[in-house]
């Protein structure tokens, strides 16, 4: 147990780390060797598929994108060694857009060892802050001794994010103009669903105007909701359910010891509850709750409220007065009826006048009276007070964690006082969230990420545009992986929005019928009444378990064997 | 990256645990084989020291304590292998008191192993449910089996802990009927400063009454203050702070790569700021609070939200409007000026009618009323709303980082008006807590740990009773610890509680003068308006770092050398 001090990276160039130490967990990852597909140790050739369509609506998506559309993904093979190579030196942009997710750094990482190996003398330039740097020609070159401090480390700061679209005609000129003074062959964007369909639309633009600018993005969100056949995973998921699961199977375990609270744990994920999903397959929750099931069957707040109630009587049957209880950040919008009071309580606070006395309350729909009159007296007052700039309710605000436990209380006291429930029951919440998108990649999102970034540069070499970084067969060893491209048009569909047809990469929910809700649903009810914690423990980057991906994955890739 | 499914481990034997599958770092932890200090290894003897004292008023604790006052400690030393070692079989109970830490299960594992390879043939019997097990005989015999799957695995959930105490006459004789019945030679109690002393007042009354059984206590919490010179640390301590610090370091990237928002990071500790002050160590925040400082420099909540708006101020001049602060969880009860608010409030709410129009405020001192006026609105209804069941206001469910936040928000804005700040602020609040107690113990925690329980095994072997188990020379190679036992009554002082002398063994602030403070003050300056953020990463069990162990208690060790 001799002490080791932190100590810095002799090497560590002029960057953001510079004045950073670096514990020995981070010193040991950044010396990691990655392995890359086979595909990618050697020559290869690009073999392109069949013409593609759209995910709906082909028709628009034409329209949308003349010179896209239909083009076939593209899959690299082994190639006749004796065949040359192109070793044309390149000139590429690389932009982090959006949330962070771990993995980033290790993308940029692939395409700049991609470009070392095969495409000596290139350039990778790092366009800083997201896609603002691309319109604003803020950038940085990137080099060996930049990239070497980040490698296989968590964060976007290399370069950092930004949240800036490219949309309006002149930001379109910005980029334009930004990708002719570089004299840029391509760039990658890394990013979500909206990035990825923002990288389609440059990729269009700059070949409507004969730009030699390629484009091709890359699958990122700790979120899991852009995915598609092609594109198994996006990078950070594996990571953050993981950091999110060793938090969770800790909560577990002193729930278990103590046996006096109910651990209500709100997990980021907005929009589609994948994160909950996988944390639930990993440490095996009490009760954990789904978005896309409370949406597809019309659930009332009351009813999830009902739901969690009922295990809690059942348990404290049985003198299990604790528990453990997943729900998604994004769970009150899934639910129909909240948004109706949303919208009502909009209305009555733009144009009426609150009394106290609360005769305004005459102005909601029966149904929204009804849930208002069940939401907790701080919740409604942090519902009627705080409000955005423009005057509207702030749903992003409530705590739902919180506000369940709440409404929990309530009704076991109502069921104490039928004689149906003589526990006790005591409410701890938890938030996980920024503490997940920043961590360490684990060794498949690091590996995952630079067979990603080294796929996209050899796209671009091939000439491709308009293709999404596609890396499959992840169920087999990582020389086996397939490396290729998707048509990001093929993921498209539109949403009309004031009267234009918007393209648009949906997002990808958690399928009642996929393979991880059915794991799921098959086991909750044991899950509930029985203690069938597990602990994942912190990530582990050599040894056992330091090489198993995420559930989800290793699941629904099994059902599509 | 194959993926290896959780699978159940095949000799789980049936405990809580049996329903379980266990994460693969689980099981491999559970099969991980624990080094032992060389004297533990082989023959040994006990070497007794000179006669002890007390901390304070050794003249009231040798009246407390007649019959252990003054005895010696001592020190295992390798004996000649030639001289016979006791192998008479012994009946021991062990007992788990207070809240959890990383840990205990391995004290246990380690008292086990010792009978098993020194007193063939002995029992030990673990109390469930904390001291009330011992009152209530309510125990369960620990066989290798029983004890197997709880091997370096966190919680406390192989007995299950409680926070009862053994205080009056009654409940005295309830712990020697336990003890005659069971035919108990001894008990180790794990816990904290105040089970500590309960344990020396068991030794006291069980030799008092001739009884054969003897007490042994064992360093347990988290919040690192039960240690002197003999015992450097508790156990518990070293895996929760590594457990904080690499949330904390996942945030500080987080902060980084988005560059908009202050996280406002509160940690558990509610007496000493001892996890806070490693955590800072172990991770370079831009601000730290450590309410010792606070409460020596007779601080006010107005000062401390000044110094936070100072150096928010000073970064935002060289635009940094991002960082990561640091906050004890018992931050609020150590400045004395909101002790003497609540006082009041507690006076007025008891036999005052508070009107709305807040005519009762002018029941408050000048001192109090300034400091209400001064609290955010939010923080002003609760005080006045929610109160416990003897109606007192209820100062630890404040969220002294939510407060921290409001506060630093109005004084910047404030110093906007006068032009004294330009910057953007927005702060995120957190709180790290339950997700330390129970996790995996680190090799540090896991070794510390079976090598107390082991020598706690020795020194009931040997006879001893009222000394606490002492592992030291901690930065050596495991092989060269020392072990060996500490006078309880050593570590004592009295208070006046009611009119009468009580023993406590007072606990270990965060001294001021003490290296690992004077290291941090030496460096915040510079980590406050430089970045020098360090990202300790998840815990591993093998590789680099894996065997680290703590800042503070190797710079206290160092400053002792």
């Amino acid at each position: 147990m001799a002490p080791v001090p932190n100590g810095t990276i002799p090497s560590a160039p002029v960057t953001g780390r510079l004045s950073s130490v670096y514990s020995e967990v981070q010193k040991k990852r950044v010396d990691h060797a990655l392995p890359l597909p086979s595909v990618l140790k050697h020559p290869f050739t690009i073999i392109d598929g069949p013409p593609s369509s759209a995910a709906g609506n082909p028709d628009e998506i034409a329209k949308l994108f003349p010179h896209l559309f239909g083009q076939p993904s593209a899959a690299l093979a082994p190639s006749d060694p004796r065949v040359a190579q192109t070793h044309h030196k390149l000139k590429i942009g690389v932009v982090l857009s959006g949330g962070q997710a771990p993995g980033g750094h290790n993308v940029i990482s692939g395409i700049f060892d991609y470009l070392q190996e095969r495409a000596q003398g290139s350039t990778l330039y790092g366009f800083r802050g997201g896609p603002a740097g691309i319109m604003k020609c803020k950038y940085v070159e990137l080099t060996s001794e930049y990239i070497y401090p980040y490698r296989n480390q968590g964060g976007f700061d290399m370069i950092c994010s930004g949240r800036d679209k490219i949309e309006t005609p002149e930001q379109f000129k910005q980029a334009e103009e930004t990708a002719k003074k570089l004299d840029l062959d391509g760039l990658v964007v890394i990013g979500g669903d909206d990035s990825n369909t923002n990288a389609c639309l440059l990729a269009e633009n700059f070949r409507s105007k004969n730009l030699k600018t390629r484009v091709i993005g890359c699958p990122k969100t700790i979120d899991g909701d852009l995915k598609c056949k092609e594109v198994p995973t996006s990078f950070g998921f594996d990571t953050a359910c993981k950091i999110y699961s060793e938090m969770i199977g800790n909560v577990m375990i002193d729930a278990r010891s103590t046996g006096k609270y109910y651990h209500f744990v709100r997990l980021m994920g907005r929009a589609a509850s994948h994160i909950t999903l996988e944390c639930a397959l990993q440490t095996h929750p009490n009760i954990t709750i789904i978005g896309e099931e409370v949406a597809a069957k019309k659930l009332t707040l009351k009813n999830v409220t009902d739901y969690i109630v009922d295990v809690v009587c059942k348990r404290a049957e049985i003198n299990y007065n604790y528990g453990v209880i997943l729900i998604p950040e994004g769970l009150i919008d899934f639910i129909p009826e909240v948004q109706h009071l949303i919208a009502e309580l909009n209305e009555i606070l733009a144009h009426d006048i609150v009394d106290e006395s609360g005769l305004w309350k005459k102005k909601l729909s029966d149904q929204s009276l009804k849930l208002f009159e069940f939401l907790p007296q701080a919740i409604q007052e942090q519902l009627m007070l705080e409000r955005d700039p423009h005057g509207n309710v702030q749903v992003a605000k409530i705590e739902t964690e919180k506000m369940l436990i709440q409404m929990v209380e309530t009704e076991l006291e109502k069921r104490r006082e039928e004689g149906k429930y003589k526990g006790d029951f005591r409410g701890q919440s938890h938030f996980f969230g920024y503490e997940g998108r920043c961590g360490l990649p684990t060794n498949f999102d690091a590996t995952y990420c630079y067979a990603l970034g080294y796929g996209a540069g050899a796209l671009l070499h091939s000439g491709k545009t308009g293709l999404i970084s596609s890396v499959a067969n992840l169920c087999a060893p990582v020389e086996e992986w397939t490396v290729g491209g998707t048509a990001l048009t093929a993921l498209m569909d539109v949403e009309r929005r004031h009267g234009k047809f918007k393209p648009v990469i949906k997002k990808a929910m958690v399928e009642l019928e996929g393979a991880p809700f059915k794991m799921f649903a098959s086991l909750r009810d044991e899950w509930a009444l029985k203690n069938c914690y597990v602990s994942p423990g912190p990530i582990q980057f050599s040894g056992p378990g330091s090489d198993v991906t995420n559930h989800t994955l290793i699941l629904e890739l099994e059902s599509q064997a």
